[in-house]
């Protein structure tokens, strides 16, 4: 699958190479895909018990994983979380939304606040936004002078590097949707009375700073995507393929943990004894 | 629903009375089964969706919803967890499993480690084992003194008495099952080496305390089921008896929020000018 993927960022990537209604890897056959999307649930199902069994027995090696979620305001990253984790049982799987930061936040270092939740030995993490936001929106509006915004590169990459040496598995995706389809998107949520709590007027506000956002994820993604954790420049315009490729990525992730069931750490014939006169 | 449930705690309540084979309010009709369950998942999302909702537009008097689960072990509650909170978007729901506590955790009050888990508002926790425990398996070890282990009654209804004043709705659940079906699950844990890793030889430790493990049961739920924070004695023996129960007391608590779409705080029709020229 990951092969499928033409958007696997690389240095010499350009997001303006990246048709937001392509769906690379998939056909767009409405027909097949709620069987194509849920083929290997019972499969995801096994890995995650086996990833989350093996930290009960405190098998060394045993690592986690972490799914970064970026996109523009409407890419549709909570509906990934909804659709993609649907398969996951909910006890493994802590997802955290990073919203703009709070005072305390601010007078730490911008991973303050990210660090307390990298996931666990045995879970899954997923970060809806992340210490991504402070490349992006910090880069945009000129939040943070330009040489912090320099040193933040690479203080990430190096805490990426750290957490995968720990055998955290990372994937980073960006949801990258057209400006038309946020528009779109935009209307659908003022036109319906049920969605107005979606919308703030800040939205268009960001919607105005396009070019430079886009500009923003370029130079961020280029700059952090590693061997160790790879960025995904995934078109969003098709909601369903977006969740569809997520899903497959998260799949393959857990695939390449090669996990086993672990081995009893107890003598299993006394504790049948035990247990049949108990 | 609720009152179909005749098991629900008050003053009166003597555990040897719940038979955990028996399905009140449910015909044990396994034809009808899957669709009762899932009967009304679209209704528990749209819930889940107006509490969040709320809670975003910041509503006055916006709670949130706590479920703890107690139960022996093999009772089944990893499997509640799993099949009641499928039908719920992943991002509103934290379930946290209390384990033994840790050395710090122990040199504070019983209830310091629980209270940053309560529910956030507009979300949903859920308590895989809670503060309970310190007045179940600590009276049964004798792991703190009578007066102490007095004391947490107390305590515990204030400090659940405190979440409901701000409209947190709290449902507590004890799977009862009987100490036959826990024979059977422990054993077939042993039997199947990818169970093994659930299982631990001190579980058939515990199991000997089984009647002073009832008894303490009795006594709390006795002591801490209130009207703003009851106890339900499920019978456990039949999986997807209590599955479904569950699933019922959550859909009711969300019922009777009475949650509504918040209104917009900006004038629609600016915005929607806006937008379209966005």
């Amino acid at each position: 699958m990951e092969e499928a993927l033409c958007h696997r960022v690389g240095p010499d990537f350009r997001i303006a190479d990246v048709d937001p209604t392509s769906t690379p890897g998939f056909e767009w056959n409405k027909e097949d895909w709620e069987h194509e999307f849920h083929e290997h649930d019972e499969e995801l199902q096994e890995l995650q018990a086996k990833l989350y069994a093996n930290s009960r027995a405190e098998t060394p090696g045993t690592g986690g994983l972490l799914l970064v979620l970026q996109g523009m305001d409407t890419s549709g990253k909570g509906g990934v979380v909804r659709n993609v984790f649907e398969a996951f049982d909910p006890q493994l799987v802590e997802i955290t939304s990073f919203g703009p930061p709070t005072r305390e936040e601010r007078s730490h270092d911008f991973l303050w606040r990210v660090r307390p939740h990298e996931p666990a030995i045995g879970r899954i993490a997923v970060f809806d936004r992340s210490h991504y936001e402070d490349v992006l929106i910090q880069r945009v509006r000129k939040m943070a002078p330009a040489d912090e915004i320099e040193r933040r590169y690479e203080h990430i990459v190096d805490f990426e590097r750290d957490m995968a040496s720990r055998n955290i598995r990372i994937i980073k995706v960006m949801l990258h949707i057209s400006k038309d389809f946020q528009k779109a998107n935009l209307l659908e949520r003022l036109e319906d009375p049920e969605k107005h709590w979606k919308y703030n007027p800040g939205d268009l506000d960001e919607r105005e700073l396009w070019d430079g956002y886009m500009e923003a994820y370029e130079i961020a993604l280029r700059r952090t995507s590693t061997d160790f954790a790879p960025w995904y420049c995934l078109p969003g315009d098709r909601k369903k393929y977006a969740r569809m490729a997520v899903k497959y990525l998260v799949l393959d992730a857990l695939r390449a943990m090669n996990l086993e069931w672990p081995k009893a750490d107890f003598d299993v014939e006394a504790e049948l004894e035990r247990a049949r006169n108990a």
